[in-house]
C-alpha cells in the first residue's frame, strides 16, 4: 500500500524533528525557535530558526503542507490540467560562522494533484567557503551511499542534474561543490513509490550526520580576517544563485508564498567587491578553481 | 536636424565626465577607477568604480555604448522584426557609508535599431535608509523641476511609473522613496527627438548636485551601531529588489552581460536576519511606514 499524503507529511515532520534535535546536539549551544504559520489559501507550516549557535550563525529548518488550487504558473510550466494540490517539504540552509565549515542545503519534497499526478523531488549539496577535495570526496561518497541503496546509477544522473542545478550562471561557477539533486520522480508501482519516499527520508537522515561531521571537524579551526572577508563573498554568490537562478526562491516568490520561509536561505552577512580576483596561488584562488561541473569527487585522489 | 546614435554616445560619455568629476569633488577624498572593456559582440564600456570615499563606500558610474543584433528575448519580448541594434547609456547606483545618507541609483540610454526603430529610456530614485519626508519631499521637488521643462505631466506620469517599478512585491513595499522612472518614450519630430534627449542629460546633470546636497546634508551625522545593522538591513532589501525584480539586472544577467558591470549596484555589505521587526514608534518603524507607492511627496506637509 502506498502511503496517503497526509502520511507522507507526518513523515517529514519527523524528518524536520529529527534534524532539529541532531543539529541542535552538533551544535551544543543553540536552539530553535518554531513560528507556525497558515496559508491563506490552505495548509501551513512549522519554520524553524536556529539562534544563538556555537558553531550556526543563521539558518532554518522548515517544513511545510501546503494545498488548495494549483497556481497558475505550474499548470502553465508543466502543461497540466486544472486540480486541486497537495505538497509537502523539508528545506534547510545553514550558514556557519567559521569559514572552515561549509554551507549547506537540503530539500526533500512531496507533491500530489487531485487528479492522480505526483512526484519526488529533493536534493542536498554542500558550499564550502573554502574548498577541500578530500572533505568534498568524503560528502560525495556519503551521498553516493545513500543513492546506491536507493537505485543503481542514481548518484550519477542526481550528481549531474545538481552540478547543471547549482549553477551561477553569470559567474560561470557552481554554487559549490554540488551533490545531488532530482525532480518529478515518479514512481509507477507501490514498491517504487514507498522506495522513492525512503529514499527521501534517508537524505533527511544524512544530513546532520555529514553535516555535522564538518561542524566537528572544522568549527574549531582558527580563521583571519581575510577569510571571514572571503566568507561574506561566498555568501554573495549564494545570494546571486537563490535570488537569480534558483527555481524553488523564484518561484515561491512569485507565486506569493511566505517570504520570510522562503528567504531563511540568506545568509547573515555579505559582501560585494567589484572585480575581486584572488591572488595566484592562494586558498581563495583554489577554491575558484574548484567550482565548476563534472568533478569526479567520488574518485578524486590526491 | 536629430542627433546621431553616435554623437548621442557622445553626449553620455560627457555625462559620465561630469557626474565622476563632481562626485570626487563632493567626496572630498576618494577617487574612480576606470575600467574599459570590449563588448565580444560589439562595442563596449567604460565602468567607473569609487573606492577609498569619505561619504561613498562603493560605487560605480558605467558608460557603455554596443551594439550588434539584437538579442532574441529583445526581439520576443517587445515583438519587433530582426534587425540589428545600437544601444547607449549612463547607469549609476551609489551606496554611501552613512546610514544618514541614502542610496541613489540613476540611468539613462538611448536605444536604436537600424529598422527605424528607437526610443529612450531612464530614470532617478533615491533610497534612504532612513526616510525624513522634508529630504523626500526636497528629492521629488527638484526631479520635478526637470520634468516640468521637459513636458506638463511629464513628473505625475513617470513618478507613477517609478512606484510600480521600484517595488519589491515580495515584501509589499517599495525599495526607497521613489523618484522618475520611464521607457520606450518614442519622440515623432526632430524637436521632440531633441527636447528628450536635452531631458536625459538634465537628469544626468541634475544627479550629482542633488546627491552632493544629500552626502553634504547628512555625511557627518553620527550614527550608532543599531543603525548600521539596519543599513545593512536594508541593504539587503536592495540587493532582493535588484536580483528580484530588476528588469535591467535580470535582462543583463540573462544575455550574457559584463557581470562585474552590471552588479556594480550590489551593496558592500549586506545582511538579512529573520523576522526582523523595529520596535513600534522607533525610526525604523517609520521608514517602514513611508514605504509606500503614491505618496504625493512633492505636497507633503509636516
Amino acid at each position: 500500500m502506498r502511503k496517503s499524503k497526509e502520511e507522507i507529511a507526518e513523515i517529514y515532520r519527523g524528518v524536520q524533528d529529527h534534524i532539529c534535535a541532531e543539529l541542535t546536539r552538533h551544535d551544543g549551544e543553540g536552539h530553535f525557535s518554531e513560528d507556525q504559520w497558515d496559508r491563506p489559501e490552505g495548509g501551513g507550516g512549522r519554520t524553524r530558526i536556529f539562534t544563538q549557535g556555537k558553531i550556526i550563525e543563521k539558518g532554518g529548518v522548515a517544513f511545510s503542507a501546503v494545498h488548495g488550487k494549483t497556481p497558475e504558473k505550474i499548470l502553465k510550466k508543466l502543461k497540466l490540467q486544472e486540480a486541486d494540490f497537495f505538497a509537502t517539504g523539508v528545506s534547510i540552509v545553514l550558514h556557519p560562522k567559521n569559514p572552515h565549515v561549509p554551507i549547506i542545503h537540503m530539500n526533500i519534497r512531496y507533491f500530489e494533484m487531485d487528479n492522480g499526478t505526483f512526484w519526488f523531488g529533493g536534493g542536498i549539496d554542500l558550499t564550502p567557503h573554502y574548498v577541500i577535495p578530500a572533505e568534498a570526496r568524503h560528502f560525495h561518497t556519503e551521498v553516493k551511499k545513500v543513492c546506491d541503496q536507493y537505485e543503481t546509477g542514481a548518484y550519477d544522473k542526481f550528481k549531474k542534474w545538481a552540478d547543471d542545478y547549482f549553477f551561477i550562471k553569470h559567474r560561470n561557477e557552481t554554487r559549490g561543490i554540488g551533490g545531488i539533486f532530482y525532480d518529478h520522480l515518479k514512481p509507477t508501482t507501490d514498491e517504487d513509490f514507498t522506495k522513492t519516499l525512503d529514499f527521501s527520508v534517508a537524505i533527511g537522515h544524512l544530513f546532520p550526520d555529514i553535516y555535522g561531521y564538518f561542524m566537528q571537524k572544522n568549527h574549531s579551526k582558527p580563521f583571519t580576517s581575510t577569510e571571514q572577508a572571503w566568507q561574506n563573498l561566498r555568501r554573495g554568490r549564494y545570494v546571486e544563485f537563490n535570488l537569480v537562478w534558483d527555481a524553488g526562491t523564484k518561484f515561491g516568490l512569485d507565486t506569493n508564498g511566505r517570504t520570510e520561509s522562503i528567504l531563511m536561505s540568506m545568509p547573515p552577512h555579505a559582501g560585494w567587491e567589484y572585480m575581486h580576483t584572488p591572488a595566484e596561488g592562494s586558498a581563495e584562488a583554489k577554491t575558484l578553481a574548484w567550482l565548476k561541473k563534472d568533478i569526479d569527487w567520488v574518485n578524486w585522489k590526491s
